[in-house]
């Protein structure tokens, strides 16, 4: 706007960016990249496909280059300011590192591009948006479960570190080991028993562990839950019972009114035979004077 | 109706294949053939059931194809827009193939027919539709889940298919492996341990995936939950509630009526007062001119 | 009361199975019963335990036969009407099994004598019988998951019995092996893994079969919270929804008595009115007369 | 109050142990603890580090004694009525004791100290208290549990004890065993087919188990479920729908009111009207007297 020699060109830029058929095409280009970088998990013979694949893949990184960089010319800053469009330029930048030395892992990342459907669909982005509301609420009780998390890996550390160092050798080992038992995989026949031959009293540090999490977990599972029956229900509903209240408030303020309307008419009716009674003893005692 | 050469067979042919007597006999063939099919499965030695089951499940057969053909008559083209008819025919079809060469896995197909049950039982009909009016709820979220599945299985094949060919060979055998993480079995010990022994950042991709995968599926359940909920109990509630709005909003509007028959009243009265006075005014002056 | 001749001692035998003594001496008599019992287990060396301990039960075991007679012969038929009897009969009939053959499973199922604490305190009763009203909304569900459970080990017996005789040799042997699948206890590295290594297509009957299972107990859960959510808290909130609304109603229908009565006092002034009018006129009338 | 003569130092040690300041101290103090005592569990090779942690150890536990000596002071006996209080000196108190002989497991128990953080951050000793709220409402539940555990413990150790004695030999064993069983970790394989080997009708006990603690552990969780949505949103909805028809009500007795005003009005004027005509008939008759 203030810039008034180019709003053309931009604006136009902006319409290009949002037409359906350019969202259609990135989203089946989108698509069709999961595909080939599906297929070069496959072991494939054939010379051709070996060469066709790598081709294909780096015009695809050029097309999602292209289109960001349009979009971050049409919306200028604004583009910045939204998490969708930071995850598509990591998404996107990850695959623009040589592939080599160590970058090598990077290349396994490069299918994280084809997430970019939930950015570039509205169902999949509401889906994704609602499921990342539910982690605000549910934030005291991560911190009060990590928490629970280091200290137990510390303790677990120093109590059986010495007896089990495969399992709880080091801190992290330790805290790999109590999310295994807090998934209750193997806790009791691979973790438990094998600590409980050399440290007998192990079974209670074991026992409370799990209870714990699993009560945490639960309340974690609850707040979601009853976050979800909030914002999906019950805001309806007390909408619903608002207006209706609203409603029947109304009605009785209008009844009220046709009361006092009443009370008026009354009122001036009274008066009127007061003054008619008034005028008639006036008649009558002129009558009488007369 | 339009038919009117031979309604009097076909509307015969329907109040036939709906008798009580007809479906008690399918219910008690479907569970007669359910043992039938059960007892398959004993090695039994007696030479006269090995050649009695297949003649009896013959039968049972053929008298279901009867069924159905005198319900595909009966109904004609309004037979196949129900599901369940679609569901019979497969699940019958099923059975007549030929038993030999690659056909020969449908014979353990048979046994599906038991799930005709579903069908002609209406208190399980009603069970499977309720769970299957679940589903289309749950839609949005298994997109993503299916989306995040597949990521992760071709990262997983690239980054861990190399060192442990066994478990992320290939996208179909990581997607398996996968699945047995999502479902906690045996995730730590004999999926996630073995690759970390060979690289070592693995255990933050098995965290992750972990972590996102049973927030999904709780999100799923959630999905469930409160739809559940909702058209279970909110309806009634929201209906009740709806109902003592109307209620009260009739009985205001009555209150209301009442109020102006007063007010009209008292309009009367006023007009009779006035019309009183001036009469009385007018026979004053009447009287005075007198 | 139609037995007139004996009204007393029965009455007064009520009295005595029902006082607070008499009942809490079979609380702790049961609680120390526990005890004994648990003692049981342990291999003790002291020879005048062994010898005790039988003791101990067998007169534990008579003071419950006693009190159970003395209860029938209070009640009379009416013993046989509640449930938690026939429990407590069954419970000690069991200990009266000769120790021997045939029955010496039956000396570890003394313990379940313990449980007569649910029939004795009435908190933990209450526990156990909302329990068990949960049961009939899940009877639907638990059906379609029989039916489900049964085809499923049909099914797997003939496709996986002759490679895998371990897991599927038998229709007892696939449906507990089909449990344990479903409690997804090492269902991938135990049961499917191997079974996959005979039959490569295996995995889908293990796909399709957690998916349905899971997903039919999740709607079993579901049916018991919002049963749960209904008896517990919406019973207690449409009582006080329909407690206001009948208020409500009580309030306006008062207004519109009011109402009425106004319009009662209206139509008597109205009436005075005119009749003032008439006799003003009929006076004036008169009047001009005279 | 009552001691006139040190209300001017006590108040003032209030002030300090709860001005934002010491409490931040404090906080960070915990925190920078809690990074020493897991910085122990590393072999770290420094001279320097394996004397430095043990000093700054034995510092922040005298800081510790002295904040908490202030505090009882301070408060008085007002201080040992908070639970938070009395966990604070328990978990402070367990470092005081020497490092050696029978007390050297305490050593690790010092790591119990950084749980310090949920008694001074408001944030998490909020969802610690909603944890434990939680609690009384599952407590019948946990009594059938806990009876249900201890009944199959003995009935498991006097059944499966003979041939099974690592899982079943004695009644502690069988406990955690059954621990083991009630959270699925290896249940069938490990345990319930081992058992089955020797004692074939075995698998009644296991289904049995399992089928009751995983319906009284879903109704625990419904408890909780139920008790955080009623806190948490029915007790705002039902205050809501209070608040309403508390002024429904109180619009409704406007009403009344105005109409009984009304209503008295229409009396004065009835009144007024009587006494009119009576003095016009009086004026009336006097006319005709006169």
């Amino acid at each position: 706007m203030t810039d008034s020699s180019k709003p053309g060109w931009r604006s136009r830029l902006v319409a290009l960016v949002e037409h359906p058929v350019f969202l259609n095409f990135i989203t089946g280009l989108i698509l069709f990249n999961a595909v080939t970088l599906g297929l070069e998990t496959y072991p494939l013979d054939a010379a051709w496909f070996d060469i066709a694949l790598p081709v294909v893949d780096a015009v695809i990184v050029t097309v999602f280059v292209i289109e960001l960089l349009l979009k971050m010319i049409a919306y200028g800053p604004r583009f910045f300011r939204s998490g969708w469009n930071w995850f598509d330029v990591v998404v996107v930048g990850v695959s623009l590192f040589p592939d080599a030395g160590a970058f090598t892992v990077l290349r396994a990342l490069r299918i994280l591009r084809v997430f970019r459907l939930f950015s570039v669909m509205p169902e999949m982005r509401k889906v994704v948006e609602a499921l990342m509301r539910a982690i605000p609420g549910m934030g005291a009780i991560i911190a009060v479960l990590g928490l629970t998390f280091y200290v137990s890996a510390v303790m677990a550390t120093k109590l059986f570190g010495a007896s089990n160092p495969d399992l709880f050798g080091s801190l992290g080992g330790s805290a790999f080991t109590l999310f295994q038992v807090m998934t209750l995989e193997g806790w009791a026949m691979e973790v438990a028993r094998p600590v409980m031959a050399e440290i007998s009293f192990a079974w209670i540090f074991f026992l409370v562990f799990i209870v714990l999490t699993s009560f945490a977990i639960l309340n974690l599972f609850i707040a979601v839950i009853v976050d979800s029956l909030q914002s999906k229900h019950f805001d309806d509903e007390e909408e619903r019972g608002e207006k209706e209240a609203a409603e029947a408030h109304a009605e009785r303020a209008e009844l009220r009114a046709a009361l006092s309307d009443l009370r008026a008419e009354i009122a001036a009716l009274r008066g009127e035979v007061a003054q008619g009674m008034r005028s008639a003893s006036a008649s009558k005692a002129r009558d009488s004077d007369a």
